[in-house]
């Protein structure tokens, strides 16, 4: 077995997940995971947890869904699972990522509705989700095999310790914050952060971070205004987005433009009245990353980039019952911040050229 | 997919587990089980019942166990599953059955006894094991993968029903009995098996059979007497036993031998009080099997062949408050009923070379 494997497998069960002796861990083994969920195994008998694995397998999920009339109804065991369980290790590992290409849309949603008191329980368990890499995700993000699994090792297996606590600067700057601007090569923007929280998005539950790997810190902007570029290539909906314009007056999308993706684009912004304005202001601090994958879980936490979310924003940002900007959608767009480019709070530079303050070679 | 798994997926979930909708039902996936997992998700969406996957990995298991100091608790995940679970559907698949060898036995045995309730709330269920063809079993058997995936579903895919109605005129013969003489070459044996209740082992639920494909009859005798000679070759404890003999006098085991494995065969015998004596009549009458394997599950099945079990009896075939023979062990041992052969119950032939007197060509 490659090693980077038991590593990964250490920094779930214990940075990542918390496990303890005596803990009722489900394991959520998807298809191409195996490997993972051997190391993950022995991990979790070296500890004295205990693990039942479930297989997370989207080919069953397709059969199932396909199989059935629409009509869901309750289930005890499922629940009755997750109920008792402290953890949840997700082991994503798609051997086909288009294998539930032909799934009617509603009958997923009429299940997904039918089964939101699972993954409430879920939720509510210490959980973390991971990927291993196999060829179906390697193929998604356009490279190969061997190289993919660097990719992945090299994002996963951080000192997250260090980063957690260097990631830790950012949200007291933010915190303390008032006023946020972002400048780079088409882009120029002020967005309005006093009284929000921000997020160390540090891959540990101790973080109140759900994902393997992570590494960004995020907060919950409002009353935006200025003008974004995002040159970082995604893929929203299963369509190609390149260099989306986005315009702000008074918090709300007011122009936009994209050079590809466009009528995808004009669908999120149209789709309700939150949807206008934005949810989430992410900086991505993950040095491992040094590329977009086309897979949100990594382009997100890229070092060097800023990220901003159309819609919904977390709870953990918000003010003890403030509801935040409210949606039926969120979705992320990348913007990079490379050479030329700044990041201010309060009229202070946080990060210039992509160097942030309290780096090496950054200049004030 | 190959149409006969969609057929055994069927089978399965209609003859042998009787699902309805609304069903809570465990689908547990054996290594190399996924094609099988998809056609059983499919029609238990079809039929609208609600499955869970488990993975059922013996790298897993072996890796947990090897990891862990042998001290293990009790768990809640796993019992609140099963104890909510309607039924229990086991997809058997070993890519290596050796996966196991190098954990300790008094670990799997110490884990073992910690589950004793999760798998006591298991057999509570409405549960049937089953396998599904993988190289590793194909090499088990010494066959070629395609020769024994033919082999597995000429003998899972039978008219159950039909087979049911024909085992249950030989439920009536042994249940109306009160002594069974079996003659072959190399066996004269009388058990007795007055006030003992045959059971119809007819791969369903509905007749208290778990295991698919199935395909005996089976009882518990008493007192018997005679000589009896296995010429069907069994891997006991990963030995070859071969042509083993046993003489008995008043229902105990007094003198025996083997032309191969007599040691293992020895161990077994004198395990216990129990294990000098019978505690399974069983007669095979599978037509679909029409070799030995060396995994009992199908062997003991095969039409034309007797077994005998040393040791424990099973509950279903005793009067209710009689324990029958008790052992630790119940170690099965196989005879061919070919020409020359003859099963008799009160002294009236029922088999006469393979044949049953309701079958054609039968000499009576």
């Amino acid at each position: 077995m490659d090693e980077r494997i038991r590593e990964h497998a250490a920094t779930l069960v214990d940075w990542s997940a918390r496990i303890e002796a005596g803990d009722d861990v489900v394991v959520r083994v998807g298809e191409g995971a195996h490997d993972l969920a051997v190391a993950v195994a022995e991990a979790l008998g070296e500890r004295g947890a205990d693990p039942v694995t479930v297989y997370s397998s989207e080919e069953v999920d397709r059969a199932y869904l396909r199989g059935h009339d629409g009509e869901f109804d309750d289930v005890s065991h499922e629940l009755a699972l997750y109920e008792h369980a402290d953890s949840v290790l997700s082991l994503g590992a798609d051997r086909n990522t288009a294998a539930m290409a032909d799934v009617p849309a509603d009958r997923s949603q009429a299940h997904s509705r039918a089964r939101q008191d699972v993954r409430e329980a879920r939720l509510a368990t210490d959980w973390v989700s991971t990927l291993h890499p196999t060829r179906a995700l390697a193929q998604e993000a356009g490279m190969a095999y061997e190289a993919y699994r660097d990719f992945v090792y090299d994002a996963t297996l951080r000192d997250w310790e260090s980063l957690a606590e260097e990631m830790g600067r950012l949200k007291a700057v933010l915190d303390d914050g008032r006023e946020v601007r972002i400048v780079n090569d088409g882009t120029d923007l002020t967005l309005f952060v006093e009284g929000r929280t921000a997020v160390n998005s540090a891959a540990s539950v101790e973080y109140d971070s759900h994902n393997l790997p992570s590494g960004e810190v995020f907060t919950a902007p409002y009353d935006t205004a200025g003008v974004v570029t995002f040159d970082v290539p995604m893929t929203i909906r299963g369509r190609r987005v390149r260099d989306a314009r986005l315009t702000f007056k008074d918090g709300v999308v007011v122009d936009w433009e994209a050079a590809q993706g466009e009528d995808v684009l004009t669908e999120v912004i149209e789709t309700d009245g939150g949807s206008r304005q934005l949810g989430e202001l992410g900086v991505g601090m993950n040095r491992g990353i040094d590329r977009p994958t086309g897979r949100i879980l990594f382009d997100e936490k890229m070092a060097g980039t800023v990220h901003l979310a159309l819609g919904r924003a977390y709870d953990a940002c918000l003010p003890e019952g403030d509801s935040g900007n409210d949606s039926a959608v969120h979705v992320d767009l990348i913007t990079n911040m490379g050479e030329g480019s700044r990041l201010e709070v309060d009229g202070e530079v946080v990060q210039r050229d992509g160097l942030f303050r309290w780096e090496d070679g950054f200049e004030a």
